[in-house]
């Protein structure tokens, strides 16, 4: 039903080679042809076949994008960059979700090798064996956007989560705190247990402070749960006076929780926490935080993914972006 | 250096008629010469090329998403929903965002249909007469979701928001407000001219409130522009007592600009807002909300595109989820 080459050059009372310099801006044809063929596609509504053009070229001018769950702000935010520096270079996306999924995460990775695209952009919080694999022996480059692994040397565009988490606690110490806890997403993953959670650890031990089992909260990573979690350290006989939060989503759970039992955010505990999302500056109090440059590291990992496919030379394939502490009204 | 499918039909030294027949499914092949194939494209790492298999087949099971900002949270929770039913009837997406700009839209559009998309969902407030000449002669079915436009008869899945807005004004007159704002996205967008503001003056006249200019406020939709014009309404000389606001965002860049004036919501001022994303849910007091069914809206209208792609009797292309209201802390 769609209408094709042939029908144009009929039409145009032209070979099918003409229409083709015409379509593919082959200067060959002359300036009255050209424009015999250009209102005869218009009047037909004929469109230039990409997928046919795709395979002629070798190339799909398509990357894949593998996210763990586009309706998360996080990955949100992230596929924001990674969108606007592949529409510059005039690529298109396959969007997909994993929720983390490893069985699901590798057959989303064949399925996009399958379509013939000419790169991937992977985000999760670790690497599966399967997945490291797959990706070992791809004929495409792959570039992990705000995802750690530690089991790989596959290029990844990060900052240093645990510099980051060394920096908040240090800021909690150096407003006098010696009891702080750590509330944190799953220690299954990578970004949690061998990040945070040392940059964590590193602050304390620096300044001679005891880490306490009880002090280290693991959560699901959402507002929910962290809410839940709070009655944990609420009931503890010695609480904590200082919460480092694995994100915001986290921070604001464990806030509401403390000021729903009459609690005050700085007063009765101080909070900093990692911002993934407009959370942190639209509660109040303000949560001081990580800020982490999500847009950029979708950005710069897709400019590294565009220099990957077109075989450029690369220095250093493993980039880490700068952060920064903003302190707002959660600590003092 | 891809490996193709001659490299396998040499390998296993068998027809590429053969390695064509076990790649598809085919029945009528030896289970031995079966598996010596298969063992073959594993060993080689070949990938059956499925753009040619589109090319062949008519079909590129890949549909096209147009949406304005993937990074905002309300398209967000829509692409998660089309995405989840997408993939349980195995379509791959491409997705681009748009911004919301006509001329991009429209080219966005020939993109997708000159990738061979299968099938289109929009996202957008309203549509440009160019965007809706394309819509109409494509040569593929188009779903709009959540996107409201007074001009066309394209199928789309929405809620009802004139009455939603309605519904939500009449519950701040219920309570016995008779000064009531209205804080607004862009009258620009179909959506709010034609819609929600028709409803909240609906609501007013039936109470036989009057229609106050100064308690129009329009926004860009986004917090920070929420923040400042809360200073308009508390500079008015009769402030009003209850505010209804557009969405989650607006209603909490209100609410704040009026607690860091000293004021208090519910006691001082009644609010209740369309509701987008988590915000309503996390903030203190937590916002009495209109509940958008976003991930539905992204649901149904991928649901409605597979019947269309298939050629199936459709009822009724004009679909009307339901929606609710959730009565928090910001409302008595």
């Amino acid at each position: 039903m769609s209408v094709t080459i042939y029908d144009v050059a009929r039409e145009a009372n032209v070979s099918m080679a003409t229409v083709s310099r015409v379509v593919n801006g082959n200067q060959n044809v002359k300036p009255a042809t050209r424009k015999k063929v250009l209102d005869c596609i218009e009047r037909l509504g004929y469109r230039p076949n990409a997928v046919a053009r795709g395979l002629a070229s070798k190339k799909t001018t398509t990357i894949g994008v593998i996210v763990p769950d586009i309706s998360k702000s996080y990955y949100a935010e992230l596929s924001r960059g990674i969108a606007d520096i592949a529409t510059m270079y005039e690529y298109n996306i396959i969007l997909s979700n994993s929720d983390k999924r490893p069985t699901r995460e590798v057959e989303l990775f064949e399925d996009h090798l399958g379509k013939q695209v000419d790169g991937v952009i992977f985000m999760s919080d670790s690497l599966s064996d399967e997945i490291r694999k797959e990706m070992a022996t791809a004929n495409v480059p792959v570039v992990l956007a705000g995802t750690l692994d530690a089991g790989t040397n596959l290029p990844t565009v990060n900052i240093d989560h645990e510099d980051a988490a060394y920096q908040a606690v240090k800021k909690l110490i150096e407003n006098g705190h010696k009891r702080i806890a750590y509330v944190s997403g799953p220690l299954s993953r990578d970004i949690n247990r061998l990040c945070k959670k040392v940059g964590y650890e590193k602050a304390l031990k620096e300044a001679n402070l005891p880490l306490i089992d009880e002090y280290f909260i693991e959560t699901n990573n959402t507002y929910d749960d962290a809410y839940e979690k709070w009655k944990l350290i609420r009931d503890l006989d010695e609480r904590p006076t200082g919460i480092f939060a694995g994100n915001d989503e986290i921070a604001v759970g464990i806030m509401n929780g403390l000021r729903d039992d009459g609690l005050s955010v700085p007063d009765d505990i101080e909070m900093i926490c990692f911002q993934h999302t407009l959370l942190s500056r639209v509660v109040r109090p303000q949560l001081s935080a990580v800020v982490v440059p999500l847009y950029d590291l979708g950005a710069v990992s897709m400019r590294l993914l565009t220099k990957l496919m077109n075989g450029e030379e690369v220095d250093d394939v493993s980039v880490i972006l700068p952060h920064r502490i903003e302190e707002r009204q959660s600590t003092k």
